[in-house]
């Protein structure tokens, strides 16, 4: 079979890491081989980046947003070539917790233009996508109080700078995932992510069956 | 008066480092309060970037070329963000170690095609040049054996990774700096650099004189 390339999007706290792992396991049941990754720091040197891109600086000194969008697309180019790519083209199905559309959300809500996203992203990416983006939607005030539950249970975890962000940036970034899922609908897929766990893992399992039947692949 | 923006080009080993220091105490001698940076890491954060982009990693994982492409503009864009233009805006002298013209010129002879360099270029530095580059040009055969000198008499040097490569690929840069020059003629003045120390600083000098002139600074 052809590699199969598909995305997990949404906001903090809307459910991601969790079914990401519950969809890996159920197509690993399935008997289907899957290489699971994140963005950003989906390789060693990715996994550097990222803690230079995301965690607070002693300096004071903050990446201005050119330079964060770089940074970002730099982990791309990489996790790219050392990953995604041979994944891809060894036939397997590749799973991201976060891709391409992240940036554009996020970057996008940070004030940089559509046009100079498209710009570097096609340097990057040329003309790939993924075959099938799972976006796990819920409203930000939901999801941030989430986060902030988990935060506080989970004694020294590390909060990344997204998370200490505002409410109303989180709602511009949702909107923005919606309005990527509205421009590409035969990608992108809305998965209502305030439900139950189980019904969110039925809904994503659901959208993912098409895909796998038409790529030949049997599933229960 | 308006700012100046001045940067020194060249291979390793060419002596820029001595020069710049050398111009940056003549132009202050002269009462011009000079701000002197490098790249990349002009500023902390771009100093931690450095070295991830530089130094060699535990993993034995290299940057693939875009990645490093992208590395050294985020560098640019935030070096360009914190320290440059603040200082030109101010009107100072900006001089610096290495800009734009060493990405085209390394980038380039590691096989990234011009037009991807100007792509990410555009977005980052928009109209800006430099108002002088003083590229310092000599044979890779002799700088390099300066630089093997260097490392040799410095104990516990850190080597950098392009002092590593292939005398070839230091012939290709040089010719790709050249090249620059030869299509901005009025911006890149060629500083022959295999002369004695002195007699490459008065050429430097003499190539700045009139630009200072134009900006109305008065020098001996």
């Amino acid at each position: 079979m052809a590699g199969l390339f598909i995305t997990m999007e949404g906001i903090e706290g809307s459910g991601k890491s969790t079914q990401l792992r519950k969809l890996a396991a159920r197509l690993e049941g399935c008997g289907i081989p899957v290489d699971v990754s994140k963005e950003p720091g989906g390789t060693p040197l990715c996994r550097e980046l990222r803690q230079l891109l995301l965690e607070p600086h002693g300096s004071g000194e903050a990446w201005c947003p050119k330079a964060e969008l770089l940074l970002f697309y730099a982990d791309r180019a990489q996790h790219l070539t050392q990953f995604i790519q041979p994944a891809l083209e060894k036939g397997h199905l590749v799973l991201l917790d976060r891709f391409d559309d992240s940036t554009r959300a996020y970057q996008g809500a940070q004030g940089i233009s559509d046009s100079m996203v498209d710009r570097i992203g096609e340097v990057v990416l040329g003309r790939l996508k993924p075959n099938l983006t799972l976006l796990l939607d819920m409203d930000p005030a939901v999801s941030l109080a989430r986060v902030e539950a988990r935060n506080a249970a989970a004694s020294g975890f590390r909060e990344t700078r997204f998370d200490s962000e505002q409410l109303e940036f989180h709602r511009r970034v949702r909107s923005r995932f919606l309005a990527i899922a509205q421009k590409e609908p035969q990608r992108v897929v809305v998965i209502p992510a305030q439900d139950a766990p189980e019904v969110v893992e039925e809904a994503i399992w659901k959208s993912l069956a098409p895909l796998l039947r038409t790529a030949g692949l049997k599933v229960e």
